[in-house]
């Protein structure tokens, strides 16, 4: 199978189950276990943050990021297609009991204007305004990169108004790997961070947040609470660290065969790519096809291609480290066979 | 004073006092006090719905909708200035807990279309739409009134994905009135309903909010945790039975004012009407003028004309029953003062 | 009837009901309800704080000492037996989210000792203590008042662990009277108190919480949220300076019928007087009559008495305004004649 | 170093890290993970339920089963020294919005008589009671086993109620080992189950919840909310299927052992045994020493063994499989060396 759908599909490569197998691994909850700690530390210092720590998934860092830095009866300002928005069951109001103010964003940025507009004045009518979640690269946007120059804006205006900028980075490493950029070059536009080592970085699961010692601490009682306090969880940090250290650089390709896969789709007629590939995410619009979403999907499959829906008419394809140039070449050509009409 | 800042300030008649003075009342935790039942089977009837409960405020009417039609997790769907949303402090995210999504609406209205693009689908990452709310007349909107047909529509949507409706009309009165329909034309639309004595009606306090009989079964239980059971509230009720059958006629006269006084103010070279005016509110851009909202304000308070602020260079003026000609010729006269540069 | 149900059953008196007819009143969204200035002024004077807000019922008063004393994932501690935690279903837990941690109390008093032992330390498996509750007089134990020697020694233990302490006093005039202290001996003890203005004070609705200026200020806030925030809310206020100031004095009446009821029916043989009588509650254990709780009381009220029961074999009996010397006649010789077997 | 602390120390063995070598894996959002699917399979099966979800931790699966079971404004009944009320960071109130309400029990079980008193009735004061919870092994009661009976009665007065029965089994195991019963012996008596795969079982981290389908189905969609969605989390159920399939049988040389270790501190003169050993853990009280706990904490660690504080003069023993023959005996030496006064 070419596996297209995500790239959360990622298997633990032959050196991250070594790494596994052979795992330094204490008590965590205690804060015993070294390979949990050297991740932290290798985390934060990388994300340019005071300290860090390993959440189970990037939902779960996206919600502490929340709850710890709101009250109940605050308002988040996000962009109306991010995942903390879109994807995250609600939960931001169910638990954290948050009211969602979403902006409709270009290519996943936030109009700074349309942000400062947002911002609630003091009157007993209103919420207060108690975050700013930005998200890079943005999913729904079909990858994008929201640039630096952006970021930058929206922290400069959060400053102004003492609001704190939580930036899900669930694939922020691949913002990093295709401008060239360390990733501290973003996160020092935020005041916390929620990257992924499963998605592109190929970890089996987990994510980290990162933030000051004071949110840190704060946020380690609240991934308690969330039953995110694991205890030998060093088998996991130590593909982790694999995938924080060694696996960034090889996202680039990722970006070249998706770029390639949009290419060449794009001559098909009845076709429409949606989204400029900044990353490793093409979004296909198939509605001037004479096949469904569902029926398209299935096509596919029986092909020995995965892919999954993105919306009524549209699909999404990423690519991964499984993903290989056979791979890209296999899928145009099938796309072809599938949608040329001659 | 000229008071048009809102129809929230009328003042009790000397009806609605005596009414209070000679009102028979008992202890309404025990079910007991016959002014309220009173008043609560008139307006299950007015409404057109099976059971009807008084509440203290509008807010207290629709926060309790919502904690009775939603789970925490859902998600609610409303026009993106509907008072729930915007005037509630984050309300129904921090009792409810449910998320808020916000649709940009056409003079209140929510596009069907944009209404069903919106609605979740079956899936792990989404929360379930649990409640479509509509708004009528719409404050923000500038005392919009939402066509009938146009919540008929959603209703249908709504219907067909089996999601209740909820109906903030805190002025639907003002829209029946206008339309010459019985506010029951426009509840048959919606599963439980919101109305507010207290705005142009004229009761010094409290709400009603109606729907069928287990809905108002459990919505009792949720006012009671808000603190909304109250004692001898006969003595609320009994004006509120005044405003309830006594006051809707005469809201028209406050419709033909508040456009008499749009067009006074509407050749005013540098100001601008913002709004079509349906029924009582005129909203007012004065971007144009050399004058900040702060500065106008002020102006007119000296002139005894009082109005609020509705954005940063905007300004409402609401008509209500204590607004008379009179005081409408005086205010175009001062606005025009103020503001004509000859 | 001779309604002994509770305090809450009292109407208004005619002095009130002159009060609220020609109550002057304002917005007081918009602070401008001359009354309730007045009344929160006064209240905040007797009860010895900096500010008071009017709300409108005891439970709102409580839910809005919780909300903006504490922060979901807090716990609270309170007698096993309060009002807070007993009747008010559940809501301190549905919209604060805070967790309850009940202490067994002697005659409503929590034992210091067992108070220090409830304290959590800081542990990352703990919730924080965020609040302690007391209730003077305590309902469930019977109208009992507790001494001010345990109120103090609460607030010394909390001051040294720096946890605010909220007076529940719904019936904290009845303490006061019967002691003969000012209401302020009480509070000078709590960070925040709430008294109601609707039991037998005889006010209609309403109640006062009272705290710095910065509590109130955020309460008010919270208020808001809840759907308290009312309109010309000065014609429940005007009542309510009545009760505030003129009522108090007459509760020592209510007492002393009480004790007198108390000593007519403990000679009966199968009835137990639970409680020592200190205010106005008179508790009854009937098991060892022949009659179950729900007998009793059809009974009595065929009689022309009302009653409420109190647990599974036992009523309770509230004096108040309307309840005289013959009322107390009256119900003795009723139980006697119900209950005396010759 | 001979670690009494937790059985949550315990590293995995040779053969779980194998087992996390060797995973079979899959993205388990995608419910494509072949090793989670094997390991739900296999503990639905053991635990007697239709279906079962693999959690991250007890927690979370406990916060997950009243999520699931409960609506905010219910009241959660558990015994005074539950985990889920004591350690679990106020979190069902602060997510689910429930009120707690303990009853102290006897070595961890509920009287089956207190339990129906504290059930509530239908009144509107009254939150509902949404849940019952029973811990077995019970941790504070030092690990004490609740007999069936007790469980059986519990179980029938709360489907006489309609109420569910969620049995936090984090050391179930444990109770089955001890007592010779298959754990489905416990859970036939619940509506949902959590156990541990983590504490005495030995895996490096990981619950299981299990019920019926439909609970089994909304639970997993609160896992995702709490972030406890993962991806290749294949790699945690390898080691889980063994903690699961093959590391009970030993649990009852824990046992054994706490008894001896018990027997061997009991003849201290100023130490005292709090509970009868049922399982793995053994509580002292050192009231009676000149030590303080942190003291004698101190003084163990300087001669290799770990423990830990279990209130103002207790510690907690527990014994685990890295704890050996040999441990206990050097533990005993200890006490008696650091104790004993010639």
């Amino acid at each position: 199978m070419i596996d297209l759908r995500s790239d959360t599909i990622t298997r633990p490569t032959e050196e991250m189950r070594r790494a596994m197998y052979e795992a330094e691994v204490g008590d965590d909850v205690f804060g015993e276990d070294p390979t949990v700690r050297k991740l932290e530390e290798k985390a934060a210092e990388i994300l340019g943050k005071e300290a860090a720590l390993f959440v189970t998934s990037g939902t779960q860092g996206n919600q502490i990021a929340v709850l710890t830095h709101c009250q109940p009866g605050n308002e988040v300002l996000l962009e109306e297609d991010a995942h903390i928005f879109y994807y995250e069951g609600g939960a931001i109001s169910a638990f954290a009991g948050v009211q969602t103010r979403t902006i409709k964003g270009y290519r996943g940025q936030i109009n700074p204007h349309d942000l400062k507009k947002a911002i609630r004045g003091d009157d007993i009518h209103f919420p207060e305004t108690g975050l700013i979640c930005i998200e890079n690269t943005h999913n729904r946007a079909g990858g994008a990169i929201v640039p630096i120059e952006n970021m930058c804006e929206i922290h400069q205006i959060a400053t102004d108004f003492n609001i704190p900028v939580h930036l899900d980075g669930a694939r922020l490493f691949n913002a990093s790997a295709e401008l060239e950029m360390p990733v501290s070059t973003f996160t020092q536009h935020t005041t916390t961070v929620q990257i992924c080592l499963s998605k592109g970085l190929g970890a089996p699961a987990g994510s980290i947040i990162a933030g000051d010692q004071d949110f840190i601490k704060r946020a380690r009682k609240w991934r308690k609470r969330l039953g995110g306090g694991l205890r030998q969880v060093g088998v996991l940090a130590a593909p982790g660290l694999i995938a924080l250290t060694e696996m960034a650089e090889r996202l680039k390709e990722d970006h070249v065969r998706a770029r390639r896969l949009a290419d060449g789709l794009k001559d098909l007629p009845d076709v429409e790519i949606l989204n400029e590939v900044d990353t490793n995410i093409v979004v296909v619009d198939i509605s001037n096809t004479s096949n469904s979403v569902e029926e398209l999907l299935a096509a596919l499959k029986m092909q020995g291609i995965l892919a999954v829906p993105f919306g009524p008419t549209t699909i999404r394809l990423t690519t991964h480290h499984h993903i290989t140039d056979e791979d890209i070449d296999q899928t145009i050509k099938t796309f072809h066979q599938l949608l040329q009409t001659v």
